[in-house]
């Protein structure tokens, strides 16, 4: 009579690409415990404890920190619409294909938008950032961590410096660096910062970690207008992710939740140094293996993330072609490029759950099988040495 | 060093308030499903799957069906924000909270909103729908067909003729009524429908399926400005969800989506018709015992909700103190009431996986012993006998 499918059964995967990453067996275990009612005390217990957990992975003290209920790019667009209000200033800095989106965001929330580019791959001098800035004189700037599109990584401390000392807010992307490397929202003085869960904390996607500085929260209390998005509106989503009021506003996703508590959880058991340790040794492991395989990176090695690694596809290689043997054949996906990189660039995630050396090993060896099914000449395992070398130091 | 939480054990509750509902152990199994990519061919497969699961259960064949990813709240502003631009005249009908919360959304929106208000608990008239529409001639009239807050079941299929031959379209919440009494999308030629997961369909909370009439896809077809929400933008949304694009937008929540697909799936496979009958049969059962507890309804007999009982609070009986109890000594959920009904109403859900014989007998046995700690004089056993001669029929 219906049309009803087969239950679920979906394959092994090694996730190796820009997110999502691998998920630890206790994270599926979490996502599917028992659910509880949105306002049950014991699920209150829980946000708290993600809210609290949250402020350690983002160093901050910051009360206003918490998982909004979408994924990162609903992050985006809470920070944006709740601190730009329809005729206010935002510098965007474009360098890859998620400072592009953050502009559209910005541009239908009503900035007035000045985008300040560079070529995918390059990050921001402190220089051009302070000259547009004296220039421009935004409310908020808004500059990517960790470009997913490109593996960039921007430094951004003294970049938060200039535009506080220019009276504006600074809005960071953190979508891939959190859990990955540093992310120091009370030292750097970031205002409002948004990450998701799928990328270094090892959590499938459904969630939008935030968190939002007293200056910025200053901000939002001075707003004459409503927020334009009444889901996003933290003015009434602070209400009930706070332990005083509690205030009803929408059905948090309550087993999401659960699922980033035993992430964050493992984050913290692990301890942040280790982890951004164990980040940069299977990215340097990676990067000898690869260029044994003459295989280089699509941005410069000072700025090369470790979590997301762009590689330049060698030439007469076919793109498709070999991420589809590495899917078929050996379970492995990693990412084709985006933008202008695309054809050009593979992204091999290192994130979270999936940055370890058996990772790093594997995939070399797969990588050497399917750039061999092209036709290039390599010396036989060449990757897999170059990088337990570098391992056995 | 760090403050690190336990690992989760929540509690086992039985949720019979306004959502979320109890969850099968299948859905809680596929939830903790092994985590594959957005772009994966087999989470591609699923989403053809959950979408063509989504037309069977809103009995349509609009081909604009999926799962927003956010919580029914998302789904009512993507509803909204796709339909309306800046001084578009929408109708909003006003009858408990949900109303108003489209209210809210639309004005954000930049609408130019109309309410129609009704009291608590009391349904439109389509005679008032119709003096309304042929005085304002809205571009869109939205009302909420199973009002969460107040138990009260609204009409729709004569309210959509009206509107239609006036020129407009019709946007319904049907965030509690979905799976759990009929909404026939096509036969009532609703115009844009959204729900939420949490509800009749018994999957935690996280997800939105929407769907959307040729008329209404013709209309954000023709917009002029951009939807002001980049996240819920379905003119990019829908390349994703489209198997010939699937152009990346956002990372959809994959392991969501898997909870939906098996909840889906259970919904289909107990037959719509037949899951219907078990609501209805479930809340008949219910209200005798209630009546035989002296417990009256809050909304008039026709009108009333076959999955969201509200029931007016007897007279000197602590609301909070009863609730409480049900959790700590019983593990039941029960919801209080919202807006002007609190205080002098409880919400009991009988949806989805939660609509059973069982829990209503066993609530009824639960409610009587914490009505006793309040000092009310019944006679002992009256729910539970009034509810299980129902049920032999």
């Amino acid at each position: 009579m219906t049309d009803t499918p087969q239950p679920l059964g979906p394959p092994q995967r090694i996730l190796m690409g820009p997110g999502p990453s691998d998920t630890h067996p206790q994270v599926l275990s979490a996502l599917g415990a028992s659910t509880v009612g949105h306002l049950d005390p014991y699920f209150l217990k829980i946000m708290n404890e993600v809210q609290s957990m949250l402020r350690q992975v983002f160093q901050t003290k910051n009360e206003l920190t918490l998982a909004v209920s979408g994924t990162g790019s609903a992050g985006m667009e809470t920070c944006v619409v709740n601190l730009i209000e329809p005729g206010d200033k935002m510098i965007v800095c474009v360098n890859g294909v998620f400072g592009g989106r953050m502009a559209d965001v910005a541009e239908r929330a009503g900035a007035e938008v000045v985008k300040l580019e560079r070529p995918f791959g390059e990050v921001f001098s402190s220089a051009e950032i302070e000259a547009a800035v004296k220039e421009h004189s935004p409310k908020v700037l808004g500059i990517v961590h960790a470009e997913t599109s490109t593996g960039a990584l921007q430094p951004l401390e003294e970049i938060s410096r200039i535009v506080h000392a220019n009276g504006g807010l600074i809005l960071v992307d953190c979508v891939t660096s959190l859990g990955g490397l540093p992310v120091k929202v009370d030292e750097w003085q970031l205002d409002a910062v948004y990450s998701g869960t799928q990328k270094c904390l090892s959590c499938p996607p459904g969630l939008a970690p935030v968190t939002f500085s007293p200056r910025a929260v200053e901000a939002i209390d001075k707003r004459t207008r409503k927020v334009q998005s009444w889901y996003l509106d933290l003015t009434m989503v602070r209400n009930y992710w706070s332990d005083s009021s509690r205030a009803y506003h929408h059905t948090a996703p309550i087993n999401m939740n659960y699922g980033l508590h035993e992430a964050l959880r493992l984050v913290l058991v692990e301890g942040l140094e280790n982890r951004f340790a164990r980040h940069r040794r299977n990215h340097e492991a990676l990067k000898a293996g690869l260029a044994a395989l003459g295989i280089r990176y699509a941005v410069a090695d000072e700025v090369a993330l470790p979590m997301l690694n762009a590689a330049q596809i060698p030439d007469g290689v076919d793109d498709a072609a070999v991420r589809s043997q590495l899917l078929n054949e050996f379970g492995i996906e990693i990412g084709a490029g985006l933008g202008p990189m695309k054809g050009k660039t593979w992204r091999i995630g290192l994130m979270g759950e999936a940055s370890t050396p058996r990772n790093v090993l594997l995939f070399l060896a797969a990588l050497e099988n399917c750039l061999a099914t092209q036709g290039l000449e390599l010396t036989p395992g060449a990757g897999v040495a170059a990088a337990g070398a570098y391992y056995r130091g």
